[in-house]
């Protein structure tokens, strides 16, 4: 009888994740019913929101309860079909994948759970990367809520990043002027490379003092894809009617949950008149097909490219996860099957 | 020869304002010149907002210096003109007041300093309240920024101020439930007159515990008159999709200027998704005269009634700001001449 390998989460960590908080499983291999597709799991994305699913206490979304398949999108081959629009052989996308080697999707879900074709001419892992999820993070990001006027200064916090990335070059065709932060040197060349103009090392520089040099008339939009210590240093610099996307938190989602979001010092809110919006991008779900089609065009300008950080094997899986969440990989985390 | 007395900034405090952070000069009687006309002040405004214009720090506009006149609004009496547009007698609301018995100003000036005709059928005075700058004040937060939908929960603080008790009726107009909070319980009282649902005492309630049974189902709408322990208690009970008004800092804007601005937890903006926004009325001044109309009409309608909180004579001018400071007022503080 074949068998299903999948990981599921073993317990709510306490800290940092590692790869003891999942455990690998056998289940039966899942038969699909009418309507419904059999694929098997080809690439898996490991992205910094996964963390807030393996959490005990609310968010936006429901989360892992232990013993169940974690959750995650990924691209998987459609390898057998009672569905009249999907071919075996066919590759799709879906935040529905979860940690599994197969799974039976219903590819008609509505939302998120969707099933979504690769679009041509892509390889098709980049569906989660620049041309899937973290894309219309960035997108929506900065045409929604930052909007950056030509010139403006935005300031972009783990750069490197499946958003940071496309953010930065978002934010340059829209005419702005990018100032990159991230973690290590080579990140940051990379971050030249598509576009940033000034680049910060947070992990050698003084923050401060590079922001105050990088960013002489203050922080018009800040990308905020990290909190924590990044995020108090820009805050700290926002020019006058600065827009701020509140949209990662890796810095500090370890930490123990708090429920305060209170100001520091409201004051400064008003002496800048600032706006600070948090992002979930599945609020934005309605903009995927446009914002994807805006993407691909301007990746066929070649305006977008994007860097990858792949493992391969399924055994590897958490492990990608906690490298992803260390800031230990360089571009977008995936995992090939 | 005639003199006009004026109140001078003494010195920047340090803390509070005190009576002494001012003193009263003698000053010769001003002459006005082509275009411009001599007034007589009636009525001066004292709001917040003044107590950041004798900070000695950077702000949203120039503040005064030691040895200067001191800033604010008020409603003066023309009692000579060189402007073909203004007859002696008039009376005239402006920014451009001043603490002074007399001053000659020039009409046309754009944006704030300019002088406005006292619309008719209102008192002079609500022109510095309900029907001028506090009134368009809470107009902009809630119809631009806020913009609560019927039924949602809009928590304002500072409630039975000058701008919280016109917010607290644009709000019920709005069709949303408002729950106020202010410093007494008379305060309280004119509170749920003006169409409250809920009220707290922030001096005597356990104000998170109080938030929590006025807002079961979290605050959609907070219009934050003060910053300081109420900011952090209303943040920690924010809705999902919520919307903030930073308007006013009273409970902070003594204690030494903070550059930080940032939040506590990012993590709970990004579940919420709430959108934070710092509110200087001089911003949205192009909106003034469609919404003192607007204002106007919902006062004729009785929509819209207003407490004032007067003190008599221009000797009590910096004791009126300080009782202000302190919530000592009960209503929109005044002082007529």
């Amino acid at each position: 009888m074949p068998m299903n390998r999948q990981w599921v989460l073993d317990h709510h960590p306490d800290g940092p994740a590692t790869p003891a908080t999942w455990r690998l499983e056998d289940a039966p291999m899942p038969e699909p019913g009418p309507g419904q597709i059999l694929v098997r799991t080809r690439w898996l994305s490991l992205d910094p929101y996964m963390r807030g699913r393996i959490a005990p206490g609310a968010n936006y979304a429901a989360g892992v309860a232990p013993g169940e398949v974690m959750q995650g999108g990924g691209v998987a081959e459609v390898v057998a079909s009672n569905h009249p629009g999907w071919a075996v052989g066919e590759m799709v996308e879906t935040m529905a994948m979860g940690w599994r080697e197969h799974a039976v999707l219903d590819p008609d879900r509505p939302g998120t759970a969707r099933a979504n074709r690769i679009p041509p001419g892509i390889p098709p892992q980049a569906s989660l990367g620049w041309a899937g999820m973290p894309g219309l993070t960035a997108f929506v990001g900065l045409t929604e809520i930052g909007r950056p006027l030509p010139g403006e200064t935005v300031v972009i916090s783990a750069a490197s990043g499946a958003v940071g990335q496309v953010a930065i070059q978002i934010a340059r065709l829209m005419g702005a002027r990018v100032v990159a932060i991230a973690g290590s040197d080579d990140k940051l060349a990379h971050c030249r490379d598509l576009g940033a103009a000034e680049v910060i090392n947070h992990r050698t520089a003084d923050i401060g003092a590079a922001l105050d040099a990088a960013c002489p008339g203050g922080v018009d939009v800040f990308f905020d894809n990290t909190g924590g210590p990044i995020h108090d240093a820009v805050m700290a610099r926002l020019a006058t009617h600065a827009r701020v996307i509140i949209c990662g938190r890796i810095a500090v989602v370890d930490q123990p949950a708090d429920r305060d979001i209170g100001l520091r010092a409201s004051s400064r809110m008003i002496v800048t008149r600032a706006r600070v919006q948090g992002l979930v991008v599945f609020d934005w779900w309605h903009l995927r097909d446009a914002a994807l089609s805006r993407l691909a065009q301007w990746h066929r300008d070649g305006h977008i490219t994007f860097r990858e950080d792949v493992l391969e094997g399924f055994e590897r899986v958490p492990e990608a996860f906690c490298r992803m969440m260390a800031g230990a990989n360089f571009g977008k985390q995936l995992v090939r099957l």
